[in-house]
């Protein structure tokens, strides 16, 4: 389908981005499965229900712009979640496979991040100032969201420092 | 293959980002060779020469771990770079391409930031610093084009409205 102008090309990302968001809440609840550390599958399991939040927010994002909300196959995350997956069924040591889980959960962020800052970015550019409203929500939940997984890997060493001495 | 400790996870990121460097190379030259705005395809040649010199830095790394460099498949990168092709071969129109492979561009800067933090964060652990340092580098000039990019972003919006005025 080709794509002839900048609404056409932000509605293509906005169906890439709900994809996405629908993948990760398929795939959280599986990571958290995998955590060892308690704050870890506590932080796993409310971002699983922001994510579902972030969905009904694409959901009137799409009402905005006069579009029944739809996905469209999204490599990019199909790939981040299948390396995730790889990954982590390669350990068996709990500490490990939590630093594992911490790093695949901020590459999702970071896609998630990255993502959104574009739509916002189109948004202002086509005039959707309700949508850039919305979005800007959510992108602001995906950077807390990674700050608070740096700061989980970080406690991650301390505690593994702290039952060695 | 199994990993045992935060020495083997480590090793298998590093592999894993080396092929992303690699597989970066390669698509590189093909996104530049499909923007329209002068300033937007050199940024692009100046950040290919960038990671060819951040093979080299992960070369080193692999020489301060005594490993051979290698890469490891790495379906993430797959994936956002699949994206990006399908996504600018869908476009005509120059402004609207250029806004797409923008897009794209920083979906990889962000992927390389979240990969190089990581990296960082496991070599702190283990005691790493000089390949710390050497990954502290690239993890700068990642986010330094990733703001580029948003500049170029806000240009090529402002280029397009003086032309409509």
């Amino acid at each position: 389908m080709a794509i002839q102008n900048m609404n056409e090309l932000f509605l293509h990302m906005l169906k890439d981005v709900y994809y996405a968001e629908k993948q990760i809440v398929k795939s959280l609840p599986k990571m958290a499965s995998k955590v060892g550390e308690a704050k870890l599958k506590q932080s796993m399991e409310k971002h699983l229900e922001e994510s579902k939040h972030h969905l009904e927010r694409l959901e009137e994002v799409f009402q905005l712009v006069n579009q029944k909300p739809s996905g469209e196959t999204c490599p990019a995350i199909d790939g981040i979640i299948k390396e995730a997956e790889e990954m982590m069924g390669e350990i068996k040591d709990a500490n490990t496979r939590d630093a594992a889980i911490i790093a695949a959960a901020q590459a999702v962020e970071h896609y998630e991040i990255t993502r959104y800052g574009t739509l916002i970015a189109w948004a202002d550019e086509l005039g959707l100032s309700k949508a850039s409203t919305q979005l800007k929500k959510t992108l602001e939940e995906e950077k807390k969201t990674d700050a608070l997984l740096t700061k989980l890997g970080e406690d991650r060493v301390n505690t593994k420092a702290k039952s060695k001495a």
